[in-house]
This record gives C-alpha cells, structure tokens and sequence, in this order.
C-alpha cells in the first residue's frame, strides 16, 4: 500500500452565517467570518489516493489522470466562484471548511475508485494556519 | 541606512469590473476576475520601512509601534472585508493589486513619517504566484 | 469524523543538559545543544483536534475557541521564555521537542476535552528540518 | 509512542520510461517524463521514526544519528546523480517517486532498526505539488 | 512606476562541465555539479516587469499575457528537458544559473517591450539555498 | 552585473536591554525581547553578492567558496550561542535584528572583497514576519 498526494488550489469568496439569523447574531456566533459582503481565501487543496503501486509503470495512479480529475470536478467549479451562491456541491450547506472537506470527498470519490485507487484523505488549508482533514 | 520589513495577514474578497461595461465585456477583459459574485484571496502584506538605526535601542524603529499602524490603518479596514463595496481608501478605484498597493502606501506614508523613518516599499502578494512592490 | 489543526508559533530559549553531568559530558551527549549559555529557537505548534461536525453551525470547533485555549495555556506561558527555567509545565524535564510535546498534550488535554472534541496530535517544528508528532 | 521526522534534501536527474518501448510509446504513457535526454528535480526526503523516548535523554533517537544513517545510506548515493543510471538501489526499477520511496524505505530499515525505534514513514517531495508517502 | 512579478515554474536537468577539460578536471572545479550522468533541480523563475498603472485597467500589464509569453517563450522550451543538450538559447554556454538568467532575460525583453511595460529583473532559484537575480 | 544570494541558517539565543537599566525599564522598551533568561530564534541569512560572470566558469562566484566564508565567520561563530555573551562581532551592542546585519556585513566584507565580486545585501530573517536588509 502506497499513498500519493496532489495538490490544486483554488481562489474563493464565502461567508459564514445562517439565513435564518440577523447579521448581529451572525456577527456574535461566525465573527468577521459573517461579513453579508462577503470575504475570501487562497485555499491549497491536497488530494491523497491510496494503493499498489503498478509494477508496469511504477505508478500508483497516472498523477496526469488524478489531477484532471480534481480539476474537472472541483477546481472549475469552486476557482474564482462564489462558495455559498455558486457552487452547486454546496449548496444549502454552511460554507465552513469542514464542509467544504467532506463535499469535496462525496464528489471526488466515485471517480476516483473507478481508478486502481482509492481516496484516502482530502485536505483544505483555509490559511497558513487553519487546515481541515477528512478520511471518509 | 538600514531596512525592515513587517509582514501582516488579511483574507477579502474582491472584483475586477468597470462598471460601465456589461458583465460579458468584463469578462472578456478581466476574465474570471470579474465574476459578478466575487471571489477572495488570503493577501499577504509587507511593509518596508528605512532609515538610520538608532544607537540607544539598536532599532530602526520599534516593530511593534510598526505593526500597531500597519493593522489600525490598513488590516482592520480590509481583513474579512470586500473591497469594492467597504474599503474606503478603494472606492471608485479598481480592486487590482496594483491599485491596492498604491491605495496602502498612501494610506501610511503620513504615519511612517512620524516616526523616525521613510515609508521604502509596499509589497503585496495576491497568490504564491503574483504580487506587486510599490516604491512611491 | 473529522480533524482540524490550528499552528501557533512561540520563540524561545533552551539548552540540553543533565545537571549531573558535567559540561564536557553534556557537550560529548548532546552537542552544541548542551550550550551553557542557552540557544534558541522560532518553534511552530500545530495542534490537530477531531470529532464530528456540528450540523448547526459547520465547525468541528470554532478555532477562535481553540485558539484562545493554546495561546492561554502554552503560548503566553513559553513564547520569548527559557524552557528550562520559566516554563512551568516543564520543570525537572530534559527540554528536548520530545518532552516539550508530550508536556504540552498534557496540558491542553483537559481544556480541550470540554469542548465537543478530542486531541489528536500535538507537532511541534523546531526546525525546518526537524519536528516531533505526539498522538497521546 | 512518539514520532520524529527529520528532512534532507537531494537533486538529481530521472527518466521514466520502459526500455522495450520506443520513444513514441514511452511519451504516450509517460508523457514529457520520459525525455531520452532526462529532466531532475530538488527531492524532499521526510524519514519518520516511532518509538518511546529514553527517559534519560528526552529523546527518541539522536537526530545527529538518524541524519548520518539517512546521508550515508541515500543522501550520498543519489544526490546530483542520475537515478536510473547511477544509484544502485533503483537498478532495473521505473525511477518514479513510488518506486523511489519504497527502495529507500528497503534501504534505511535495517539500519534504523539497530537504533532504539522503528522506521514509521518514508515521504518523498517530487514537486511542491506532488508527494508520496510509504508506511512499509 | 510599478511593479509586478509573475513565478513560473520548471524541472529540468544540466550538468557543469567545459567539454575540453577532462571528467576528472570538470570535478575538480564544478564539483558533483559536473557528473556526467547529469542531475536536475525544480528551478523557480520570478519576472519582474516595470511600469506605469494603466487607469482603465487598473493593471500595469495583464498576468494572463505575462504568464503565457513565459509559457511560450521559455517554459516550453525548457521544462522537462536537459538544459545542456535541448534548450536553444543555452546552446555553448555554460548552465550556470547566472548564465541561464541572463539568457531567460535576452529571451523575453523583446517580447515585453511590445507590451506596455519594461522588464525589470530575471530572478532563478535553483535551491531553496541559492538564487541568482539579473538586472539586464 | 550579476546578484547571486546564498543562505544559511542558524539558531541562537539573545535578548534585548540595556545593562544600565532595570529589568522594569527593559520591559518597558523593549517588551518581552528583554527577558532577562533569555529567549531565541532561527535565523535565516541571505548573502547577496554582485559582479561580472566569469566567461570561463559561467559562475559570478563558486558557491561553494562563498558558502565556506559565511560559515567559517558567521555560522560557526553563532550558530547555538548566546548573542549577548558569546558572539565576538556583537560585544557591547545592542543584540537587535538591525545590529546584528550591520555586523555580519562588517565581518564579511573584507573577505568577499577577495572574491571576484562585491557584497551588496545582508538579510537576516528573525521571523516569518520580520526581516531586516542592509546594503552597506
């Protein structure tokens, strides 16, 4: 069993807050993170598939397949989007990081397991000093 | 002469649009950059300042003092801010780096000269790939 | 399930030594380390929490929260201090990054398990070339 | 149980091609990797240990120890070589980053295991985007 | 004025050696950087272009055109390839990175000076230790 | 003219006060930098030289001897001491990030003059956000 990773990244706008509260309660539960006007990130996605390495060509995966992948299914849906308005995986959801990580799992792995691999663990860094994980 | 660079942190979320021009053209302009419902970056900020040490603190200038201006005249206006709509030092401008860069120095050339040095750079980093210095 | 990791960073004195041994001793076991005169480090902390999203509000755990308990109970208490003279939670314990992350999983345990959470790993870079992982 | 990693750091030149297929082929499947004229990288090894902490030294394993095992048995072997030619732990395998980590996890385990730990992980950096990681 | 920088990236492999001199005499001055099996960095490559804030635009030049004369007029050429015997505009010269600096710099400056700016500097990282900057 | 940088790294402790004043004046100046036990840093030292490549070689300057140079009369001098205590060339000055620059200019210069090229720049990285330049 070996683990390969690939990183993408992608720029976005979000705002955390729930509709059915007023912008001060926002305010008091999410922070300046419920600006109504919106605030944005340079998110680093790291994509990590796991498996056994194909004696015929020493890959695990074709890292030129995964990553057309991750950006067919991901990058140009979220790169220069609007989280909360326009990406349609998540909609109706809190546009935490969190979600984001487990959204991004539910697209990627039907597609991902129709390669040699399996996903084993998505990665979003929001910040240089906030990061989410998620293993399914 | 002598210089020092304090770095600080804001994320905001933003777009590239002239407002009298329909969304197609701007898009044909300003591409992705002019997606009507923004997009965000984590913009990385460095301020250089330069001058004569002084030999009773070893400082060019104290970095806290410093870094106290940087965040009540710069990052308090912009972090978790969009800023087309509520940065007032960017109204009626275009929300590009290099806007946002002269825009900064600007903003905190009169309080650097307060102190006993000279505003030297204001260099902005919009991603890993891409930024702009400003010199005055 | 899922992990969220906040990075805080403090800068402090140390040295390796054993009070029993003699400063050539130290120097043959532990290197330049062993110091007398002390040296230092930038050390960046990572501390990984896991649980499951609460569906109210998307978070794990708010990372204000978070924050607020690592700096309170490690980083005020070491940041531009001498480990091995002024850190509580270290006394009468070799100041390598080892014992340095086991203390501070100790330390944290406690507060972060009143959150709806639970430790998961304390890492701690002491260089760009060395760091030390604790899983509890 | 704890764990420490320590990176070094190599360049070198690779091919990934299989010698019974003509150029043509190799650059169908390998793309521009399989340049007959080669192409290189900066290599970022992460060699990670497990093991408990002696309690007379604070430390899991002398890193001065690990990094002359790691230099003596990979670093020297491969770094500013070619490693489809030159290094003989990679004799008559596809040079991919793979196959890279698992030889170089066969190489250093006999040696780490006469230290008072376990070899834990093997991870190797190809590119900023790119990285595998082999757990044995 | 202005300026701004765009990083591309590539890989590619080289050797240090004068073809008169033996393998022997090439150690002896280049050191294992003239091993004639080759070796190879992940090289970094910052240019910087000068000039004034176009007021319509709010750009000093558009990325998307920089990025893609990079593209064509230098990565194309270079990525992936051996420095020494495929690249056209290093032919007879040494692959010194001041050499391919000042090369990379002769290759763009026509092709920038048709756009509305000046290029300012050529910057090379062949490491994370060493780095080379031309002014023209 | 051609720049070529160099880094290094070191580790040491220092702190910033003045001997004629109480350790209650020291905090007030100079705020937790004045703890009198001490605190430290990893440095990072970035030497910039500048001259003409050398048509026989390709180089501006061996690396390889100027990276001897930095080590011999700044590494092995600070690289785990005290600055306050045991570092010649910062006797009876204050220990600040400005001073320190100043200084390994001074103790390098007359050595790189025997170089084929010129010190332009000491860098010197105290933190991720703090760095000081000196160009004589």
């Amino acid at each position: 069993m070996i683990y390969i990773t690939r990183r993408e990244r992608f720029n976005a706008a979000h705002r955390l807050f729930k509709p059915n509260f007023s912008d001060e309660k926002n305010m008091e539960i999410f922070g300046k993170c419920s600006n109504p006007n919106w605030h944005g990130h340079n998110y680093d996605l790291f994509i990590t598939v796991k498996g056994e390495v194909n004696p015929e060509t020493g890959f695990l995966v074709n890292l030129k397949t995964l990553s057309k992948i991750i950006r067919e299914k991901i990058i140009e849906k979220i790169d220069h989007k609007n989280i909360n308005l326009e990406v349609d995986f998540m909609q109706n959801k809190m546009a935490s990081t969190e979600n984001l990580s487990i959204a991004i799992w539910n697209e990627l792995e039907p597609y991902i397991n129709k390669l040699n691999c399996k996903l084993h663990c998505v990665k979003v860094y929001e910040s240089e000093n906030n990061f989410v994980e998620y293993f399914g």
